[in-house]
């Protein structure tokens, strides 16, 4: 199966990209990745290396998009973009599915307007996997759609089932509402319409959660707009930073520091395992006509190995035609969640 | 200074809460506190303690709302409830604040209702502390207002102005929006409008800032609606919980575990006063003609007294005043910023 793998996105590119790329095909039988990106930049990184034969090709582009970029100015001028060509080599056939740790949001526009939403779905949303004592639960939107209807929600909510389902393999996700009380009365005026159409689905929904909830594992999937999702990503990714480090200065600031730090490491290594986004490898953009997984900016050589994994993974179990059905199907049952709204970017 | 105290509200109440105002007197010359509730209860918890004569007086309640009681129907049915006659000395001018750590929606609701808004302040927010590597911020609206217009969210970063550079002693707090990226074009439509209106401000207001910054301590001041800041808080409260509870996992799992925990516990000791919610004692309702502290459910006696030490410094520093004039003036050099809209409950 052949992945597209964007060389150039992410800090730590085209080094770590190609690693995790020759990580991949090492551990993955069945994948062949096509590296894309500067030819001579990537030939560099290969060199030297064992690079199993036939498994890793290179397709040229000449521009790279940078971080700071905004989304819609560099779709519009940078048509020979790394990013671009991992998406169009989706488009074309020639890629099965596409991972890019570049700019997310330029990942995520070129995603929904170059392979298009999957009928049915109004928005595609991010689905971000989040650690908790029990293994990882799915959120979303990660930040792929900030002002939201209940409609979107609610499909959301069906998007991340089928993906709790399907690639995690949780025979019957619990699918709860991110708010700020457990009773049917609390939240906003958003989540208030989401919890009647959630009650009403067939899902398994256990109601609303809260943020302190969340890490306790009593939901698969756990239902936001893409505002408050990125916020609550980014916070736990924030305080997970503080939290190290912090405890690190205490270690260090012991009598004993020394001879304390040589024992915990082992822990703070293992905690970090467990929590690591590394191993869960990237986000995909569920709702659109394909594979898309969106992987961090900071990704490692194991985050993109992991990110090939998710990828392969999703198309194998066809993951978009699960998801159109599942939607389908709901709009059988409930006519008035229709498709086919405005655009999400 | 006379400080009337919900003896009955919170999950260690009342032995926690009786204790904590014992420890409030012992410190805090200048405090005499006024115990709510059931005066037979509170008796026997101060039975055989050593108690300062003539610092501790009993006002008897005879109801208690409980935790799960819908705010708007217990106010209605316990006219005789000991959050609400907490907040009635208050009003009555037999107090100079009240703290409670009963059901916060009916704490804050009695705020308003009884003490009432201050003029030109459309909805009071909850202002909570939290932890960063450099001293805390303050976040509002911490849960008070679910959903919020741009004007609502701009009092909020001038009320927690006034509260970062009087009670925390900020001389020139910087004020921050939540967002999802820095740029002005980041974020919701909410956070957009809002994000003009400060600009304008003459506030030190540095911009955007994402979940993930708020902890480096890049902002005194950060300012978000109150869903928003609500899940922020237990987000934060949750995955701190998984984190500690991880790591002594992790710990004990080693070979070396029970020993390696010799050396951490005084490390996670350490980690967890300096991010401790009980070190902050309580959030301050500010918005409103009086002085209301909001205390955490599992508020212990420590938080109490800490609670008791911010309503001393609130009141001293006449926080609703000062609160008051830098709306009017604001209101003066921005007068669309008009203040007397909606009430919040």
């Amino acid at each position: 199966m052949k992945i597209a793998l964007d060389a150039m996105g992410g800090d730590h590119a085209p080094s770590a990209i190609v690693e995790g790329a020759l990580e991949a095909v090492r551990e993955f039988d069945e994948v062949e990745i096509i590296l894309v990106g500067n030819e001579h930049a990537i030939l560099g990184e290969l060199a030297g290396k064992n690079v199993p034969a036939g498994r890793i090709e290179i397709a040229h582009a000449s521009e790279v998009v940078e971080m700071g970029e905004s989304p819609m100015a560099a779709i519009r001028k940078k048509k020979d973009s790394s990013i671009k060509k991992t998406v169009d080599l989706v488009k074309s056939g020639q890629a099965r599915a596409a991972v890019s740790a570049g700019h997310s949001g330029v990942a995520m526009a070129l995603g929904l307007l170059v392979l298009g939403k999957s009928e049915g779905v109004d928005r595609p949303a991010i689905a971000a996997l989040m650690p908790t004592m029990k293994g990882p639960f799915v959120l979303l939107d990660g930040g792929a759609n900030v002002d939201c209807s209940p409609i979107n929600l609610f499909q959301f909510a069906l998007m991340g089932h089928a993906y709790s389902k399907h690639i995690l393999g949780r025979p019957d996700p619990k699918v709860a509402l991110l708010s700020i009380g457990e009773e049917a009365s609390k939240g906003n005026e958003l989540t208030k319409e989401v919890f009647k159409l959630l009650k009403g689905s067939g899902l398994n929904f256990i109601g609303n959660v809260e943020g302190k909830d969340i890490f306790q594992g009593k939901a698969d999937v756990v239902v936001c707009d893409g505002f408050v999702g990125n916020i609550v990503l980014k916070t736990s990714e924030g305080l997970a930073e503080m939290v190290v480090k912090m405890l690190k200065m205490e270690i260090a600031s012991l009598t004993m520091g020394r001879l304390g730090y040589l024992f915990v490491k082992g822990a703070l290594r293992g905690f970090k395992k467990k929590t690591d986004y590394a191993e869960y490898g990237g986000a995909p953009l569920l709702g659109i006509n394909g594979t898309c997984i969106i992987s961090h900016g900071r990704s490692t050589s194991k985050a993109i190995k992991n990110a090939v994994r998710v990828a392969c993974d999703s198309v194998k179990k066809n993951l978009d035609e699960v998801i159109r059905n599942d939607i389908a199907a709901m709009q059988l049952k409930i006519p008035s969640i229709k498709g086919g709204g405005v655009a999400a970017v």
